[in-house]
C-alpha cells in the first residue's frame, strides 16, 4: 500500500454509521456499540466536532472508510505545563491490518500533536489486545503505564 | 480525618506554586517540573481555566494546599457516543497519605463525572507507583489496560 491510496481526513457527519461498524468489527468492541447512528452517537459527534481539541479522524481507501482514532490535544499544569495529545477508539478493519494504514494515522496523529505543540502522545490499549501491544510497541510508544478504568454505569 | 477539614475546590491562580511543589515532591515526577511559576505554567493554567471540560482540583486543609488532580470531561464516539471523564497528574502530599484525602479527591470527581454524565472514569498510573495501584484498586478501579506514551520532545 502507498500512501496515496489512503486519504486521512476528518470525520463528517455522513461518516458516522460507518464508524459505528467499525468500532462494532471488533470482539472486545461488539457488544458496547448500537446498530444505528441514533441520538447518541449524533449528539457525541456534534460535541466532537464543536471542540478544535479534538479531531476525529479518518482513513479512507476506495472510498471506504477503513480506519479511524480520536485525537486530543489536552492541557495540563504537571511536566512543567505541558500539553498533551491522546489517542482514543483506534480501529483498522480488520481484514486490512497489517499494510500500514494504523502506521499511517499513527504519524498523521503525531505531526498533528507536534504542531500544536504537545510535548507528548499517550493512548491505552485493552489488555487483552496482544496484537495492539506489539504494533505500539513498534511504532515507538513505551508501556510505561497501567491504564485503569470505572464504570458508572448503573448495571 | 474529617470531610470536614478537608476542602475541595477549583484552583485559582494563586495556588500554581503549591501546585508545582506537589508534582516536584514525588520521585518521578521530581525531573519534570521547573522552580518557580513561569510562563509556561501560567498560559497552562490559562488554556485550563478557559475549557469548561477541564478542572484543575485541589484539596486543602489547614489554608494549605494538600492534594490535587486535573479532572476532564471528553466526548468520544464509541461505547454508543460515550463521555468519559479523565483524571491526570493526581498527587497526595507525602507525610499525608492514607488519610482518606485521594479518596476524598476521587469521590469528588466520580460525582462531578456522574452529574456530567460520564459512563466511565479513566486514569493511568506509572507501573513504579505500586502504593497508588493499590490505592486505585482499593478505590474501585480495574487495571484493564496498558498505558502508552511517546515523547515528542526532541532529547
Amino acid at each position: 500500500m502507498t500512501r496515496a491510496q489512503l486519504s486521512i481526513r476528518s470525520a463528517q457527519h455522513c461518516d458516522i454509521a460507518a464508524l459505528i461498524a467499525l468500532y462494532g468489527d471488533d470482539d472486545i468492541g461488539v457488544n458496547r456499540e448500537a446498530m444505528e447512528p441514533d441520538e447518541a452517537y449524533q449528539s457525541a459527534f456534534d460535541a466532537i466536532q464543536r471542540d478544535p481539541n479534538h479531531i476525529l479522524v479518518v482513513g479512507e481507501r476506495d472510498a471506504k472508510i477503513v480506519a479511524t482514532l480520536l485525537l486530543s490535544f489536552l492541557p495540563g499544569l504537571s511536566r512543567h505545563g505541558a500539553w498533551r495529545a491522546q489517542i482514543e477508539s483506534m480501529r483498522v478493519s480488520g481484514e486490512l491490518r497489517g499494510q500500514g494504514i494504523g502506521q499511517a494515522l499513527i504519524d498523521w496523529s503525531i505531526d498533528q500533536a507536534r504542531q500544536r505543540g504537545c510535548r507528548l502522545i499517550q493512548l491505552t490499549s485493552d489488555r487483552r489486545r496482544d496484537d495492539a501491544h506489539r504494533f505500539y510497541e513498534r511504532a515507538g510508544f513505551e508501556p510505561t503505564h497501567f491504564g485503569y478504568k470505572l464504570s458508572l454505569e448503573t448495571p
